[in-house]
């Protein structure tokens, strides 16, 4: 078999960023950390990680990191057979989008976290990123819109997250006082989340607004709220993301003519590796159970729901 | 003179990310604006764009992109004093640390922007990231811990946000039942927002804690909370994100017995251009008049300022 030892050091430099911190890691000194790693690159007869500020894997190290946190991840089912081998210190990688993380994430994860004893690594990427990360093997599961898995994924329908156009009743006030016409839409700073958000052109597109319009670019979803509530833009926000400001009414909805083309709905799938074990067939089953709680059921009659882009 | 049109055409596509939504934003065709940038790479003998599915610049396109950037500062400024020159649609590109923006910048920025009319585009960069983007001219401006300016930069202290560490009354009362011991901490898991963040190694240092611990890396300022309500994990969050979870008891600090540990201040300097014009000038005094409604004030006798990690 491959010696452990040597990819737990590749491990630890590459997700501790640094050859000091992945040592205090292991608990070992610096030099055994640096040892281990040339010894498996004179085993390989090539470099696993490009040295620098923060060392990062070459195309071959990144193969081995990617076998190690699949071995970890068999280690973890192993231990609930036999718990007497030890402690596992198992992270699962995930891939999250952030309004998912920034929502009901957290919250539909508690229960099963604390019987697992299961620790996340979660990476907020776009969703092209995060495929290309499922593909390359780099995350083991990943919450996205798109339906397609990657070669060696499944993927299972959760449920939508439903957005709505909400600014500050001030911000409405002083640019929509006249409704939701193209005067104002010129004018009127939008919030979006970045290049690949969509959200606000779909919006318009459905009120016949076709244009370039004013917007800040803003890739947190706190702070898009944040900026909302500031009166500093409108935007669209998840629903159950801000029940409570809508409810105490410092977000109010665009006042749109049109009842149906008010809320936008995203689907979210789940992604996950076939055979990533027990572990990750369990988190699957959980997530099925839990989503109904969170997310709005799958309706299939949207305009274009795999142009919503993501965030 | 430069021909604009053509850097124009350029910073579309790339901040667009891609031709054809670069050629929207500009009401052009995508074979116009294609023509534009061969015309620009005829004129300098090189390329300025790597195609591909989204188009990155060369380092000779960051340089006009960079110089476009600067110049748009400047038409803002000019368009305050000679109004009828038209609208010109000026977005700040900064670097905010992702807490800033989470908690007090958006309330901060409100009235600012009203009155310049100004659209901002948000960059949410670890500290390291941030000065470097600053070095390299891609951002007029960006908040981070460090004090020291990079060249053809000032910085200003702007005050400091508290940390504490924080859990769910339900994820105390299970690990540390028995108090802040060494033990509950080898079990209980902490929340960590990456590799750059070691607030909760300094909070644990502070209570002679020296190990390894089993944490979570949750890269978003709003899962990180979300995290901790849900009983994932503790973990250092600013104070004044979470009013009102902590005076409702949703969150709760960890029993540590010296008081004079259980707080960590992060001082935040906010670094800018100074040659970026009147708009970053004026944005510099509002956000210097500002800070003492939003931070703490700067202490100076911290026990590792600068070791904060940045998030």
């Amino acid at each position: 078999m491959l010696d452990y030892k040597l990819l737990e050091a590749l491990t630890a430099v590459v997700d501790q960023g640094g050859f000091e911190r992945g040592a205090q890691r292991l608990g070992l000194t610096q030099s055994a950390v640096s040892q281990r790693i040339k010894l498996l690159e004179a085993r390989l007869g090539q470099a696993v990680l490009v040295r620098g500020p923060r060392p990062a894997p070459t195309p071959v190290g990144r193969r081995l990191l990617n076998h190690a946190r699949q071995v970890r991840l068999l280690e973890h089912d192993l231990l609930d057979q036999v718990p007497t081998l030890g402690e596992a210190d198992t992270r699962l990688r995930l891939a999250i989008n952030a309004d998912s993380l920034a929502t009901w994430w957290p919250a539909s994860m508690a229960s099963f976290c604390r019987e697992q004893r299961l620790l996340f690594e979660l990476l907020v990427e776009d969703q092209e990123v995060a495929l290309k990360r499922m593909r390359d093997g780099e995350v083991a599961g990943c919450l996205c819109d798109s339906p397609r898995p990657v070669q060696g994924a499944r993927s299972h329908a959760l449920g939508q997250m439903r957005y709505r156009a909400l600014a500050s009743p001030d911000f409405v006030a002083r640019h929509f006082a006249q409704g939701l016409d193209h005067a104002a839409l010129r004018r009127a700073p939008a919030i979006v989340y970045g290049p690949d958000d969509r959200l606000q052109h779909r919006y318009l597109a459905r009120h016949d607004f076709h244009e370039p319009f004013p917007h800040h670019l803003c890739p947190s979803s706190e702070g898009f709220v944040g900026m909302a509530l500031a009166g500093l833009g409108y935007g669209m926000i998840p629903e159950r993301q801000v029940a409570r400001e809508l409810a105490e009414g410092r977000l109010v909805e665009l006042p749109s003519p049109e009842p149906r083309a008010r809320r936008i709905e995203v689907p979210l799938y789940w992604h996950h590796w076939r055979q990533g074990g027990e572990t990750l067939a369990a988190l699957t089953r959980h997530l099925l159970r839990q989503a109904g709680d969170h997310l709005e059921p799958l309706s299939t009659n949207d305009d274009a729901p795999h142009q919503a882009g993501h965030r």
